[in-house]
């Protein structure tokens, strides 16, 4: 038996694209002499397509897709997942689904016992458990179809109740495939390794994984799909960040792949990964809302020098237009970074000095803030007529403003709401400011496109004379580290403290991150590749006492 | 046995704050005789406390609230909500809880069977849902002690597996007992009684039902705790949108109210209910982050003038900062509109004409527009120079930024994402342009508040010469009806179209909202007083194909 595997990048609500997509795949699983190709979980519709799934034309649309697939699983049977209607009178009123096609028909349909709830998933709010579970026969073999959570109940304090790879495994099945829809965060893929690995050691048969590809807004797939033997040995891994259809030949217990297999870095480095995502998370944003041309504020600082050099790779330099808004505290060296940058990458630029509007305001004002000092407040000004102009041109031009705030200041509130805050998407949100120096690295390596003094120089946001980041915050090295430790690992002040960090550092840290919920509260959704992201991952309370 | 009724207002992690209020609530019912004292779902800690539940801190601090309470049910027994600790080794990491106090101490558990994971709620996120429950035994009383969701699974279809009065039932229970955190939207009054009735008429016994009063961010809960008779008839219902203590006694089947009661209108007007929740929500928002004082931007319209007039009766109008922020385009009798509604309201005002700096933004952007024609870019510039100004004032003197969109606008993305969209809370961003002319008609019913001519004229954004909301937007009283259709009710256009609105209408109505997502990805939280507000309880995706 030959198993196709079609990892692939879908659309949300695009029924024709992802349907065209989709039966081009069986037509070339079909040539390739494949018995069963397999897609992703929830391939037909999209994932996550949150309250979408409460609407009858987004139902409606799966529902047409399947019939259109099915008329093409002919001398080829098809695994696809789908949202499909709980007809059983009480519960959700949908279940997740893997739907096994042949004959050009459904023939049967096997739904999702373990709905993730945590993070950034919210499964229960649209889908009913399945209660039970049993193989798909075909062609003597009988298989245990799985998705994706049903195979992650494996570890203790288990999440869930029961395992629904106990009642498959009294089956005897040959082979097991997991059809996944499993977000890229940068430290996932060991465990999503071991993970399966666990069941296939129980089960003592085959594993292929199937996820998918592609960038939702803030949420990236990887792929990387997984095939995996009796024993629990990776035989092969899929594309990254990339489509790909793989074969793999099923023979007793064993499966072979049926092309060159790409020997696997056990560990992959973390920022190349990155790297890799957000250049899909950047062009997926523009490709799948018909948009092409991105606009950027460039300061002569780390962060957007960054995010311009991502733009320009990811877009094409002729599509990215790098503003440079000099105020009077912008040191000539910013100027002149920004310039390399613009140099170096190729993109278009134009000058725009905000002192003139900054006085502007500073006269309109003037009568209400009589001779009060200057503080913050006209620090933000500049900050937001930085943002005005950007969106200006955004309107005029149909650009889309990307946003180059990093985690580090998202985290503790060292940004201007409306201001250096404003933006469709934040390209590195979920990178702190040590990751971002990384990435510039990586991004140089086959020579300088962030220019050297942009990365040498100490960070600064250039709002007042003189001003640097560590006017403000601590060294980042010390912030990140803290950070990591509350928002990644979820540890207490009380834990972190105990490893050993300075308690008033730590605590003056996390009062700055709990004090500036109301901020990211209306921050751009931030593209995701760590384990924990400000977003949808991360929901507090705004009106609360933090202690 | 004389039960108390206690519904309180909690402030979500300030445990010193809700402690001491349970513990003064639990000594008033002791001198008033209570027997027992009843206090809302998930009070110690306050709901909904979101991520917050994933930290021990708060964990903690609930436990210790508890023992601090515990302490204090001696010669009277307690019921309070609370989060515990999930110590079965499986499943998510707590219960939501009714746990029950008598002799300084602990006497019983019970955990949530029926866990919303719908609309604003996502319980299924933090909570293990409980397999059984059973009766509490107390002075010779059998007392079926519910949650909330436990007792709302009694119509077809239902949403869960199963019914935990069911099992209550076959102990025959004396009376039942549901603790509650059931927000307000006007229209769900009717609903919760009727709910209640099916379950009291099912078991023939009488029913307490009690609620939070309180807003937390966005979501406001009305308190009006209920009292059943064991025929289901309407005994008692408590205060609206205020805390409150009652007493009933439990005569054999019956339940008597030891105070006076006041008469009950069947169908409350649903304006004065959402001008209450509205006052409720700006002064826990206020009262809760230790502000006093809000600025607006205050336009001669009808949304800034509401707003005006709620924070003025909310904060006190010493506390109100309205500026007028006119442009060439202003018209002479929005400046006196405005100025006239500063007048009634008696709030602070200053006018800061934003002509020069819009002249300093069309100076600056003059080699990049060239001879471009204006569009909405200029008129989006003026809504970003009124942001900056009103956010510049914040700023320097500590003043809260109200938002002033209505639910009609914000629906369509009739509004500027860092202009009249910033701020820190939607106070109207909940009632559509037709509920907010009712509730300024409401506001004026005792005099004139809104002016006379602020009601009258014909909306505009006053953005260009001569501009007005109908150049744009469909007349009002069409656009809200289609609004509600497709977001309160959940229709799809050919639903909307059957119910003999005109197709095209439908259709360019319906793009508008889906294509205004990122809008309102990035707005305000929005005080919530309908079945379906923006926000929480309704996530649609960002990149997705709407059809």
């Amino acid at each position: 038996m030959i198993l196709a595997l079609a990892q692939l990048n879908y659309h949300i609500g695009n029924f024709e694209h992802n349907t065209a997509k989709i039966i081009e795949a069986i037509h070339t699983a079909k040539k390739n002499r494949a018995d069963i190709v397999i897609f992703a979980e929830l391939a037909i519709g999209g994932y996550p397509a949150k309250d979408l799934l409460r609407t009858a034309a987004f139902l409606t649309g799966c529902q047409q897709s399947l019939h259109q697939i099915a008329d093409h699983c002919r001398d080829i049977a098809c695994i696809i997942g789908m949202p499909t209607p709980n007809t059983t009178g009480q519960g959700k009123a949908l279940f997740n689904s893997a739907v096994f096609l042949a004959n050009g028909q459904v023939q049967h349909t096997v739904n999702k016992s373990l709905l993730p709830d945590y993070d950034i998933f919210d499964e229960y709010r649209y889908f009913e458990p399945a209660n039970t579970t049993s193989c798909v026969h075909y062609q003597g073999k009988k298989i245990a179809l799985t998705i994706c959570e049903d195979l992650w109940n494996a570890s203790a304090p288990k999440l869930y109740a029961k395992n629904p790879m106990d009642q498959l495994q009294e089956e005897n099945p040959d082979f097991i495939v997991n059809i996944a829809a499993s977000p890229f965060s940068y430290n996932h893929l060991d465990e999503r390794i071991t993970t399966l690995q666990k069941q296939v050691k129980r089960s003592q048969v085959p594993l292929v994984y199937v996820n998918q590809i592609g960038a939702h807004t803030d949420v990236i797939f990887d792929g990387r799909s997984i095939v995996l033997s009796a024993e629990g040995n990776l035989i092969d891994m899929m594309a990254s960040f990339d489509e790909d259809i793989k074969y793999y030949r099923l023979e007793k217990s064993a499966i072979v792949p049926l092309q060159a297999v790409i020997p696997l870095k056990p560990s992959p480095d973390e920022i190349p990964l990155i790297h890799q995502a957000l250049l899909l998370g950047i062009r997926d944003y523009f490709k799948k809302l018909g948009f092409k041309k991105a606009i950027l504020g460039l300061s002569g600082g780390i962060d957007s020098a960054v995010v311009a050099a991502l733009a320009c790779e990811a877009l094409g330099p002729e599509n990215v237009m790098a503003v440079l808004l000099p105020s009077a505290y912008s040191s000539s060296h910013s100027i002149e970074d920004a310039l390399d940058l613009v140099r170096n990458s190729g993109c278009r630029h134009e000058i725009i000095p905000i002192q003139p509007i900054a006085d502007a305001f500073e006269q309109g004002l003037g009568p209400v803030f009589k001779n009060l000092p200057p503080d913050t407040t006209e620090e933000n000004i500049q900050a937001r007529i930085r943002g005005t102009l950007l969106m200006a041109m955004a309107n005029k031009y149909g650009y889309i403003l990307l946003n180059t705030s990093n985690k580090s200041e998202g985290a503790v509130g060292y940004g201007t709401l409306y201001g250096d805050m404003a933006g469709a998407l934040g390209i590195i949100g979920d990178l702190y400011k040590i990751q971002v120096y990384q990435l510039a690295a990586h991004i140089n390596r086959n020579g300088e496109i962030i220019p050297h003094n942009t990365i040498v120089k100490p960070p600064s946001a250039e709002l007042r004379p003189g001003q640097k980041d560590s006017d403000s915050l601590p060294e980042y090295g010390l912030l990140d580290a803290v950070l990591f430790q509350y928002i990644e690992n979820e540890k207490s002040a009380g834990d972190i403290i105990a490893l050993g960090f300075d308690e008033a550092l730590v605590k003056r840290i996390i009062s700055m991150v709990n004090h500036a919920e109301f901020k990211r509260f209306q921050g751009p959704p931030i593209l995701r590749v760590s384990s924990k992201a400000f977003g949808n991952g991360r929901v507090m309370p705004l009106v609360a006492h933090y202690t």
